[in-house]
């Protein structure tokens, strides 16, 4: 545990430099740093680890080098633009315990950009939250993790063992880019992902599966003049009460889970995304769900996938056309396993100490129905992985935006756990 | 009524030129001419006109010359690429009726073209079918116009009244493309349009009304974080069944109808196309169903569009969600009235002349659930317009193919119409 004196050095440093992470928050999220077109805001902070002096690792994600791995997920895309950048700070010697930052830069689709109060890529300010697509999920939290080392330092400290800080891509749609970094070889003796899940400590988080139905209608004129034909979409709607069914069906097992039957609705059935047809006069020859759904941490990918078959299957078998033509699954980017933290006392109780020293109150625990990429460090590299991070609210909707407070708040608890766990010495002048 | 002899030397030709007529239509349907994309069509048509010292009169539509003219469809597209062609022919002294001959280039999406047994614009000859996208809608119908007029002249005569051969497009989604044609001036003593419906008369064929509903939803994390949000797309899935019913609805009113009473089925709702969301995590924020759906003649087509708003208002307040948002309806193409062929009876009497020269049969009527650019001609300048031309099947569909035998058949109609409605003159050597 810090000594009281470093830790309040550690904490008013944090306090000094807030403005400057904001507007650093601020130019982050004015990178629209959409699927596909990471590489510019990888760039940028590329920039931001070069000027602290990290030793920067820049690398475009090759699918041949992960495909192979446990926690891989389908790709659809190009990677042409899908590059990580992990900073690495080395001790000058090594006495302390190592530890990996981890955040991602890719952030989701804003939505009609109308219906946002100002435009989702311009942040704006407006008491204590930060709004922007990506203020919240969770740029201000990767960004935090610079200012955290920033305080460290500027409190006259420098950390005694490794720390690598990993901006990553891919988290919104497989978690490739997490992945790549540990087949990279990055590994250290805890990882840390400040994901704006309240600052809260992350017990545990469900597993994802994206798939999409594929429908393959008979097109025809839509009056019907030669023939009628078969409704690709309105096959399509007919199959989502079926599939949407197995929310319900899932979620009463969370009974049997030791971590989730408390929690009030873990599993969702979301579709997301939905295409179909070419032309309205005609009948459509095509239409596509797009489906994310979610996994209790320990169940079986593959049986989950099987179950969801079997879902589609026979609820084609209700009808005479899908019967004959069934509908097609595909697995298009998640693919994660649920995760529970354990094994991480050491962490846990540092991080407990520096939540106390920032708040003066217990850290709570949380449960949560969203996914992150700690389940990588957790499930694929025994590193326990905390997930721990400022409030948001509205994330994947409209002035998404991050509460501020709780932003520099948990920039303390950052800085003060990166001293805590890594060691500080100070630094001779 | 034409002489036998000269009804004969007309079939002939029409015969002897019907290889290179098979070969042009080929070339014709090879052009891609989806929506926005048809002035190389059109180029080609002008070239085939222009080869018959037709005059030739090509321009761009223009919404303004148009918007206000009754027929007239809302337009979403920009028609830099929206060119009509006709092609006149105008006799040296005049003593018959005038004739437009009118057929459409645009053509209809293929929808996934590996579906299609060979490729939906390369044109294939298979027995009696041609197959390819827009070989029966309505090319070869189009083209046949061309070579019943070079049948006639093979054959030793000139027409002794006007013809305007009518090359238009936006027949599939608004019909704007031969209201151009009226707009400009052009007007004759009769229409002829071979579209693909058999060859029987067209008694009366639907309207047609285009209309998106666009609903908003409240986007959220797809697990439900922070919010669970409202989901567009299950919102406007739900919207669907209760404008379907419409079709019955609608359909059961045909009993009063004095032309369509004994239609099997005149009304299709169809929902063509269906787009929705934008990332499979995210609740997605918008939806949109887009439907046709068909009117009978001597409806009102504003009348229908309340009743379709009243549907989708009403349908909307079973939802606590949509009652607060209520979807929105756009008319993005089609806004057509039906029409019932009236005051046709000189027209009819040539066609079914023409017809039983060829067929050996009395000529058949026909009611369709399909529209044509026919009923411009009949609602708007007061012209009848005859609807007759080859068979089709799979129109709108994968494979779509045209009977040769019927093109045949009615190319040799159409001559014989043209010769008897137009009067002919023996070309002096």
């Amino acid at each position: 545990m810090l000594d009281q004196d470093v830790a309040s050095a550690i904490i008013e440093a944090v306090d000094r430099s807030f403005d400057r992470q904001l507007r650093f928050t601020q130019d982050f999220v004015r990178i629209p740093s959409l699927r596909g077109q990471e590489h510019t805001v990888q760039d940028f902070m590329a920039s931001a680890m070069a000027e602290r002096d990290l030793s920067v690792d820049q690398w475009r994600i090759d699918v041949d080098d992960i495909k192979h791995l446990p926690g891989f997920a389908p790709v659809t895309i190009s990677y042409e633009n899908s590059f990580n950048v992990v900073g690495t700070y080395r001790p000058a010697t090594r006495k302390g315990r190592s530890l990996i930052f981890n955040g991602h830069v890719d952030v989701v689709p804003t939505g009609d950009a109308a219906r946002w109060t100002t435009p989702p890529f311009e942040p704006r300010i407006d008491g204590h939250w930060m709004y922007g697509r990506g203020a919240g999920d969770m740029k201000s939290g990767l960004a935090a993790t610079l200012f955290a080392f920033d305080a460290v330092r500027a409190a006259g400290f420098q950390p005694t063992a490794p720390i690598h800080f990993q901006s990553v891509v891919e988290e919104e749609c497989t978690g490739n880019g997490t992945l790549a970094c540990l087949q990279r070889g990055y590994k250290a003796d805890c990882a840390f992902v400040p994901e704006p899940l309240q600052p809260k400590l992350l017990r545990a988080e469900i597993g994802l599966i994206w798939f999409r139905v594929h429908v393959a209608g008979d097109p025809q004129h839509a009056s019907g003049f030669t023939s009628t034909g078969a409704n690709a979409i309105e096959k399509a709607l007919a199959l989502w009460p079926h599939i949407k069914a197995l929310e319900d069906l899932w979620n009463a097992r969370k009974c049997d889970h030791p971590v989730y039957k408390n929690h009030p609705h873990p599993i969702r059935f979301n579709i997301g995304e939905i295409t179909g047809g070419e032309w309205t006069s005609s009948v459509p020859s095509t239409a596509t769900l797009h489906v994310r759904c979610s996994v209790l941490p320990g169940w079986s990918l593959s049986e989950a996938c099987a179950e969801i078959e079997a879902c589609v299957r026979n609820a084609a078998l209700t009808d005479p056309y899908l019967s004959n033509n069934p509908p097609r699954i595909e697995y298009h980017g998640h693919m994660a396993e649920g995760y529970v933290l354990e094994n991480g006392a050491a962490q846990e109780a540092v991080l407990a100490d520096s939540h106390r020293m920032v708040f003066g109150t217990a850290l709570e625990e949380e449960v949560t129905s969203a996914a992150t990429d700690a389940r990588f460090f957790g499930l694929y590299q025994g590193t326990p992985a905390i997930v721990y991070g400022p409030i948001c609210e509205s994330a994947h909707g409209f002035d998404e935006r991050v509460d501020l407070n709780s932003l520099r708040a948990v920039t303390k608890t950052m800085a003060l756990f990166l001293a805590d766990w890594c060691g500080i010495e100070r630094v001779k002048a």
